[in-house]
């Protein structure tokens, strides 16, 4: 080794993060606009010193919420795992918060070991406007047929090419195949709860799939119609992309558990 | 009658509200600050061109939230009950909705004829916060003795002086004998929820309440204590008032429906 070069170990950390989407452009740094990313790289900076990249395992767009997206950065600093949760939720704003800190093996990828993201969406059913639920779920006034929804919502399980839920052609996106293990609506008063659980996603892919769902709840188009759009693998046909703030990243499932000792 | 005086047939309305209390300076009609009331008064008067005054059920202080609170009002105007609920919609600000309205007779009592008022008061029952749950929850960090919460919380049901849980003495108030006809708590996951049912309260007594009822939780106090602080009397005994910002005007029951016809 040259004289004074000092070689760190680096420990890699993983964070569970909770945040309420509605003020940040999303999870990804973006130049312009405040994003989580940018928020818990301040907090890291500002607990270690370290200015350094922190990766999600899936991606949120702006306005979307998350009550457990997964995060990892690796760190010089020598923190115990509490000093991690407690430190940087002393630093971030009140609309992010960690609510578990792991050191994790150096072998561990975020993104390649999760075996399945969770997806919620919100509707809130009713003519009359919620003020409690408005900033976290998108408004159906019509009475929805749940059982169409769900006979629909059927057909999106297995592995499939699900081309016609993107919004638009990506040439980046290797392959529109996405394995999907559950997709079910349930009623909870006037609130309709979709839950989507797969390997991974397009992106969009959850939004546009309940934007379908609800034209089957109201009777827009059919059982048979849904399958056509699913079939027909084209960009833009299905949807319309519903609001962001009625979806919530809820939980990113891993074959172990996180901690490395 | 003299001359050019004309006798108008007023109608009174009912309204159901639901609203996110973090806004306001609660809901009754204040010099300085924004209230549900001075809300609710000028959409009336955007909707039917009269200055009226609007009175509710059960008042909520600053930063209190409802799900059902009443509210009422007489008019001289002709609109449907359909055109009250979405006319006034129309002109709320989005953090206040009219979830029904109704037509009632003359002799109905918005105050005097409640049997009962239901309230909610959401604990966050971990060491990290929710940044979801912020504005809707008061965060207890140690783990809470629900059992002995509930076992003092049972001693609450029934008729009793409630002096102990007013945070000063108010000589406006006749009597501070009330009648709870149930107090329980629940955890939901990292939620505790305090449901309390009286025919109606007195000012800070669910807070006060709740407060009181988190020391047993926490074990600063027993159950033996809490019947101590019953039974003394004393205004500013219990407590402390926890924030408002954690608790919920669930609904106000009436011995009948509100409809007149």
């Amino acid at each position: 080794l040259p004289d004074g070069e000092v070689v760190r170990d680096l420990t890699k950390i993983v964070l569970v993060l909770e945040y309420e989407g509605t003020n940040y452009c999303g999870f990804q740094f973006q130049e312009n606009g405040t994003t989580v990313q940018s928020e818990v790289e301040k907090a890291v900076l500002q607990l270690t010193g370290e200015s350094l990249r922190v990766v999600c395992a899936s991606r949120t767009d702006a306005g979307v919420h998350a009550k457990g997206q997964v995060a990892c950065f690796r760190t010089g600093s020598r923190h115990s795992e509490e000093t991690f949760l407690k430190g940087l939720n002393n630093y971030l704003p009140q609309d992010i918060a960690v609510k578990a800190a792991y050191k994790v093996d150096e072998s561990f990828n975020i993104q390649m070991d999760a075996i399945s993201r969770e997806y919620r969406y919100y509707i809130f059913n009713s003519p009359a406007r919620s003020p409690l639920w408005r900033k976290y779920s998108y408004q159906v006034v019509g009475k929805l047929d749940l059982e169409a929804m769900n006979e629909a919502a059927q057909s999106l399980i297995g592995e499939h090419d699900f081309s016609s839920f993107v919004t638009c052609f990506d040439e980046s996106v290797k392959s529109t195949v996405r394995t999907v293990h559950q997709a079910h609506l349930e009623r909870k008063g006037d609130l309709v709860v979709f839950e989507i659980v797969a390997r991974s996603f397009l992106r969009h892919q959850v939004r546009n799939t309940i934007g379908t769902l609800i034209r089957i709840g109201t009777g827009k188009i059919t059982i048979e119609d849904f399958q056509g759009i699913m079939e027909a693998k084209k960009p833009g046909l299905a949807g319309p992309t519903t609001p962001a703030h009625g979806l919530f990243l809820m939980r990113v499932n891993y074959p172990g558990p996180f901690r490395s000792e």
